[in-house]
């Protein structure tokens, strides 16, 4: 994948701990307190210099003004993202999938939080490849990867400017695209789902613009009960990604 | 069920609307900004009134300090929950059960946001009664309620002191245990789930505890793939629940 140009960072022993034991390549400094007392802390930063990653001490102050109002809990990494790509890496990161493909790609999912719970879901999983528009949708914040609880820094993720175009590039590399509205189609449990597919989930609050809901090949519902209106989009990805795996096991 | 003592509050456009469109009856008053100019919010205003619900116009800085720093939106609602119960609710709840029954048990959810996100996606898959330990569980709190989208206000939900005599209670009652856990047991899709059931989930960080644990007829797994270790309690629970689901569907 590429490089982004400036570091981002992570915040908080969770985070950090994430990251040093599964992307710590991706790891360019560790800024500890000066006044940090706690052991996982100390751990954290012993594990870090024996992987060769530049730790700082610095004022609890100056971590506070990097993390900018976050719970920081005395330790903050930069990091450079080597698992992030955009449009030019699809065809890159497909031909290196060695089983059936399972794309995920999130419309317009606008809350940091949610978006790192739908990556968390995405990597339990399996999925291969997840895809973002650069517009309209939260980035990957250190709120999100949070969230995320490592599957940020592990998933290919890319992050497009045009989404119709991507969606299409599936479409002609035979993965078939599975929308998901409230408003309906065939359930998600009488649909095939066991071949090529990209999971197609809407934002929050509108669902799937049109031009991405046009493209897909067929769409899917959840079977709703209860008087709610709608699920959680991490919950619904989860719902529809286990389901798909079930298929597939059992196929 | 019984009354709670003191009103609690719903805060903002999407709470209050819900609790007026599903619960009316719970609600006692409507603050209103003086200042408000949202017409969604003078829709809410006019539903009240015509639901004989008192409407009370105050100013801004007033429903600032009832809302503690959550955003308001220029309405907050006092309600006194007639959804909630205790121990000594259970077998009036469950003899009103025509179905199958399907009870969610969360032991010990402390983020009132997960909290919230799995009653909503209790709701949405038509689970009969919810049991939440008093102690260590997040409360219903404005967070959490926000977070529900609504099925905080009119799901079954029991506060019991003590869970594990609700949970030999429920064995009594010919409801059999299904714990989860990440370390084993039976996978979630090899078992037989069409009887009635009580899902019981563990918490975010240590899962169930281990009385609870013990009480459990048996284990489920969700088979996981990637990097990441969990996946967040209300995506698990959303998985579980509309796998029950699926098998009752088709069973």
């Amino acid at each position: 994948m590429s490089r982004k140009a400036s570091p981002s960072l992570l915040i908080g022993i969770h985070s950090v701990g994430s990251a040093l034991a599964r992307a710590p390549g991706q790891l360019r400094l560790i800024l500890v307190a000066q006044e940090a007392r706690n052991p996982r802390v100390r751990e954290l930063v012993e594990q870090a210099g024996a992987a060769g990653i530049r730790v700082v001490s610095e004022s609890r102050s100056l971590l506070d003004r990097r993390a900018n109002e976050q719970r920081h809990q005395d330790i903050i990494a930069e990091f450079e993202a080597n698992n992030i790509g955009s449009e030019k890496d699809l065809d890159r990161v497909l031909d290196a999938v060695e089983s059936t493909p399972l794309v995920l790609v999130l419309d317009g999912v606008q809350d940091p939080q949610n978006l790192g719970a739908c990556l968390r879901t995405a990597d339990a999983a399996g999925v291969n490849l997840v895809i973002l528009p650069k517009d309209g949708s939260a980035g990957l914040t250190p709120v999100a990867r949070r969230s995320a609880s490592g599957a940020a820094e592990v998933l290919d993720i890319l992050i497009v400017t045009n989404l119709a175009r991507v969606l299409r590039r599936l479409k002609e590399r035979g993965i078939w695209l599975a929308g998901t509205a409230d408003d309906a189609g065939s359930g998600l449990y009488g649909s095939d789902l066991t071949g090529p597919l990209g999971l197609v989930m809407g934002g929050e609050g509108k669902g799937m613009r049109r031009l991405t809901s046009e493209l897909c090949d067929f769409r899917l519902s959840i079977p709703m009960q209860g008087t709610v209106s709608s699920l959680n989009v991490s919950v619904a990805t989860g719902i529809c990604l286990f389901e798909i795996n079930r298929q597939r096991a059992s196929a």
